[in-house]
């Protein structure tokens, strides 16, 4: 298990009332000798309240699975805790999950979405640097600029589309095309939800990756090209 | 208007049942002096005794607008014949189609996908020849090779994707994840429904091309390639 790299965090149990709260060891992650209650997010308190769409987005995409490009009537729940996809049918029965009756493709597809609830964390500390360093994001505050460089360990700085590498635009989480942000959480890996595999992306260039990982996307786009350059003679 | 370019084609009307039928000048596609009834599709019969779905799967392709990306509740009609979607909101309230009900987006996505009667039997012959022309194939009766031959002005020959350019397995139209196709029509431009523009792509081909002309596509690729091989010092 990753433990997070946030020096000196407080690091106390902090009590859920959700049915699956004894699935993971909640734990705050404010600094040791915080003023206040304990906090899961607590870096996450001034993008609440700047865009408290976006993070939401970042929790729930840090911790959920996703669930919209299988959305269906038989697709089973639409986003489950990652940290629950670890545990095995017998006991996600005991959780009103019935695993057994999904048919097998969605249970691949939740399966692979599984990630310990440590590793969850670090990708939405990840995800909030990675917001801040958006062109027109709100900005950092000191406290919590010093906070997440420490914990992803490098500075903020500009961020990129994680699959074409243009800069990206806080302004795009607004912004949305029949009923889908422009911008997404990606993972160069698809199968695997960590913070040094995660990132975000343009909606179109996340959905043109598919199930690829990034070096297979990119692979793939060179044949593509060369075949078409040899198809034109040149 | 396009003209069909069979040679010698019957061109008589056909009575259809549909409440569109007026909508449309449905014709005979058969060659003059033909045996039997007239017929839109005369030379589907054949692939329709081999692969029944395949031979729907062209006719619905050829004349209907496509909904599956759009599907939701206020997303209006899932498929509508294309050449309604030449006629304006007056005209199509009285066949129950209410286009001032539909969102903007979804009005806009109906109508980008609108075409001519006569362009759609043009697609219809080519997708056909495309369809014989792919791996493992129906081997093709002489009467329809010729006819698609005068047809589409070209012999079947091997059938590519039309976006990455390998080749096409007939066998992809069986298969399907999730619940969609492997193989699907695609437009080298999306807003453009002729057969000169029109093919069949890989499933995540199409999808990766998404809103993009062909030609756009391969630069978009081409740019990001570009900025790939800067980032990793290439």
């Amino acid at each position: 298990m990753t433990r997070p790299r946030i020096p000196n965090y407080c690091g106390k149990p902090i009590s859920s009332r959700s049915r699956y709260a004894r699935l993971a060891g909640h734990r705050c992650f404010d600094l040791k000798g915080h003023p206040g209650t304990c906090s899961e997010f607590p870096y996450l308190e001034h993008l609440g309240s700047e865009a408290p769409k976006v993070r939401q987005k970042i929790i729930r995409d840090a911790t959920m699975t996703t669930g919209a490009a299988w959305a269906s009537d038989d697709a089973g729940p639409n986003r489950i805790l990652r940290w629950a996809m670890l545990e095995s049918d017998q006991v996600l029965r005991r959780f009103g999950i019935d695993m057994a009756s999904l048919k097998p493709g969605v249970v691949a597809k939740l399966r692979e979405k599984a990630a310990p609830y440590e590793a969850c964390m670090l990708v939405a500390q990840k995800l909030t640097a990675l917001v801040y360093g958006m062109a027109n994001a709100p900005d950092v505050p000191s406290d919590v600029r010093s906070y997440l460089a420490s914990a992803t360990g490098a500075p903020i700085s500009v961020t990129t589309c994680q699959v074409c590498l243009l800069p990206l635009d806080f302004n795009l989480f607004a912004a949305a095309r029949r009923g889908k942000a422009e911008i997404e959480t990606a993972h160069a890996n698809p199968r695997l939800h960590t913070h040094d595999n995660v990132g975000f992306a343009h909606r179109e260039c996340n959905i043109a990756q598919g199930a690829m990982t990034l070096d297979e996307f990119y692979g793939w786009l060179r044949d593509i090209l060369a075949r078409v350059d040899r198809s034109r003679g040149r």
